[in-house]
C-alpha cells in the first residue's frame, strides 16, 4: 500500500483499513450549493460564473450515464481541466462499488433518481445568514435518517460531496469554532485571501458559540446533512468521509453533536494533503482522534495534460475522489499504475466522445 | 411455517425461502397516484375524497416516524380502521429490517428523505390516456436504475407500494394484456362492476398490442416503474414483489419487457390469495412460472376490532404488508402469534398516542 499514506491517529488508520479492505462498500455524493459560491474568484467549479450552479448536478448525472443531462459537456474548468468526478467514476466503476445521488440543497436537480432532502440552498455568508437554524435542525435530522438508512446497507459508507464555494464556508466554519485554518482550493493559485475577507464578513455579527448556530450563520447546507449522516452511521459501520477541506468543517461539527470516533476515517488525495497552502495533516489532528488516509494516484504520470493538471493543483479533490480511490484500490487491489491506466481510458473515452 | 401457504410455482416458493431465509432484506416502498382514485367509490384508501392524495405519503411518514406530518392522524378508513402500514411498521421493527421511500409519482411529497424520480402522478384512465409514452419510457429507465442500485444493497430487495385506485389501473391492465382478472379492493364488497366499467371505458380506442402503450393508455406510473425496479434487481439478487392485485399487473408488463424468473416471488396476505371475489391465485400462475408466498398473520384472533377488520376484508394488503411480514417471520422466527402480538401493542400505541 506504496500508494497511501496515513496521518491522524496512524495506528487507528491500519486498524480501518484491515476492518474495510474485504468488505462492500457505498459511496454517497452529496450535493449541495452555497451562493457564497456566485462571489468572482472564489470557485473554478464550473467553466464560468452561470454554469457554477449546474456543476453538482452534472457531476451527479455523469457518474451515472457517463455523460451529463443537465449541461452539454463534463464539468470542467475553463480551460477544460476535467471534474475529479472523472477520478471517481474510475474508481467505483473498477471495482463495481454502487452510488447513491443526495440532494442536499443543490440549485438544480439532477435528471437521475436521487435522495431528496427538500433542503434550500445556502445563502452567500458575506452578506447574510447561511441558513436559517430550523433550516440547521433539518438538515441534520435529515442527514441522520439518512445515514442511517445507508449504513445499515453496507459494510463502509463513504460520503463524497460536491458544493461549489465550499472550502470558503469550511474556512468560516473552522474560524468560528476556533481553529486556525487554512484550507484548499480548486485553484492553484489558491485565493487566500479573498476567502478569509470573506470568512471574516461573515463572522461579523456572530454573537454566540453554539454550534448550530454558527453552521446557521456562517456554514452551508452540506456541512450539517454530511454531520448528520455521519452521526447515525458511524454508530452502526465504519465510515470515510471522502474529501479535504469541508470534511474538516464537517468533523468539527460533527465533534460537537457527537459522533463515533472508532468507525469514522477521513480518506482524500495526496494533492490536499501536501498542499502547502493549507494545513489539513494538522487540521484533522486537532480536531478529531481518527485516522486519514491520504491516495497518492500518481497522475503526473499520466500522458494527458488534463490529468496531470490534478498533480499540478487543479481540483486536487472533489465529488469523493479520494475516499473513493482508496476504497476502490483496497477492493480491487489496484496500485496506483494499474488506477492510472483506467483513468486515461475514461479520459479519452470522455474527450473522443465530446 | 404453517403461517405460510405457497401458490404459483411451489417447488420454486420453498426454493426461494431458503435462499433468502437467513439474509439481509431492504424494503422499498414506492408511492404513486393515479386520479383515477378520484371516481367516487373507488377506494377506501384515505377518510374522505380529498385525503386520498395524502394517504401513500402519510403511509410513508408513519413507517418512519411512527406518525404522520403530511396529515395529522395515520391513515385510516372513514370508520376508523388502521393502514396496512401498521402491519408493515410492525414487522420491519420487529426484524430491523432497513427500508427507504421511493416517490414514483405521488401527488404530495413525504416530509422525510426519499428517492425522487421526478415522475408525475397518472391521468383518470376513465377520460384520458395515464401517462405520455415518454413517461412510461422514463419510469422504466427510472425504475431500472433504482432497482439496480437497491439490489446490490442487499440479499433480497422487497418492494411494495402504495397508489390509491391502484386495484382499477391493474384491473385495466391485466385486461389489455389478456388476462381474465377479478382484482381484489381495499373494501370488502368490492366495487367490481364500477372497476369493470372504468377499466373499459380506458380500454376504448387502444389500438395497439405495444405493451409500453398499454401501460401509457391505462396504466398508472407505479406499474412501469416497478416493473424497471424488477427487470434490473432480479438479474442481481432475489425480488419479492409486495402485494396484491397491483403486483400482478407489474409482473404482466414485466414479462413482456423482460424479468428473471428465478429470482422472483410474489408475497402477500393471505386475505388477497383467499379473497373470492378475485382470482390472484390463477392470475400469478396464468403470467409468469414465479412462486407466491401468502402470509396468514391470523388477525381474527386479535382483540382489536381494527386488527380483526382487516381479516374480514377491509385493506387486506397494501404498503407491502404481505411481504415485509414473510421477510419479517423469516429473519425474526416469530410465528403469527408473536407477530399479533407486536402488532397489538403497534395499534395500541396509535390509538393511545393519537
Amino acid at each position: 500500500m506504496n500508494d497511501f499514506e496515513f496521518f491522524g491517529n496512524i495506528k487507528n488508520a491500519e486498524n480501518f483499513i484491515d476492518r474495510i479492505k474485504d468488505k462492500n462498500f457505498l459511496f454517497s455524493f452529496v450535493i449541495s450549493y452555497t451562493e457564497t459560491s456566485e462571489i468572482p474568484g472564489i470557485t473554478f467549479a464550473g467553466a464560468d460564473k452561470d454554469s457554477i450552479k449546474y456543476t453538482p448536478p452534472a457531476d451527479a448525472e455523469y457518474l451515472y450515464y457517463g455523460n451529463c443531462k443537465t449541461i452539454d459537456k463534463i464539468p470542467m474548468t475553463p480551460d477544460g481541466k476535467p471534474t475529479p468526478a472523472l477520478l471517481t467514476k474510475t474508481a467505483l466503476e473498477s471495482s463495481s462499488i454502487p452510488h447513491i445521488v443526495i440532494n442536499a440543497g443543490s440549485k438544480i436537480a439532477p435528471q437521475l433518481p436521487f435522495i431528496q432532502t427538500g433542503l434550500s440552498p445556502g445563502k452567500n455568508i458575506s452578506v447574510s445568514p447561511a441558513l436559517t437554524s430550523s433550516e440547521v435542525s433539518q438538515a441534520v435530522n435529515y442527514g441522520r435518517i439518512v445515514g442511517r438508512t445507508l449504513a445499515s446497507l453496507t459494510d463502509c459508507l463513504i460520503i463524497g460531496e460536491s458544493i461549489p464555494g465550499g472550502t470558503t464556508t469550511a474556512l468560516a466554519v473552522l474560524k468560528a469554532f476556533g481553529y486556525k485554518a487554512k484550507v484548499s482550493s480548486s485553484i492553484p493559485n489558491n485565493p487566500v485571501i479573498l476567502k478569509n475577507q470573506i470568512a471574516s464578513m461573515a463572522l461579523e455579527g456572530l454573537d454566540s458559540d453554539n454550534p448550530y448556530d454558527i453552521i446557521a450563520k456562517v456554514g452551508d447546507p452540506m456541512i450539517p446533512f454530511v454531520t448528520g449522516m455521519l452521526s447515525s452511521a458511524s454508530e452502526i459501520n465504519p465510515v470515510m468521509l471522502a474529501g479535504g477541506t469541508q470534511m474538516t468543517a464537517v468533523l468539527a461539527f460533527a465533534s460537537k453533536i457527537g459522533f463515533n470516533e472508532k468507525n469514522t476515517a477521513i480518506g482524500t488525495t495526496c494533492y490536499i494533503s501536501d498542499d502547502k497552502s493549507a494545513n489539513f495533516k494538522n487540521l484533522v489532528s486537532e480536531i478529531a482522534d481518527i485516522p486519514a488516509i491520504a491516495v497518492n494516484p500518481r497522475l503526473e504520470n499520466s500522458s494527458f495534460p488534463g490529468l496531470r493538471a490534478f498533480s499540478e493543483g487543479f481540483a486536487k479533490e472533489g465529488v469523493g475522489a479520494g475516499g473513493s480511490m482508496i476504497a476502490s484500490m483496497l477492493k480491487t487491489k489496484n496500485d496506483s499504475s494499474k488506477f492510472l491506466e483506467l483513468a486515461e481510458k475514461e479520459y479519452y473515452r470522455i474527450f473522443t466522445s465530446l
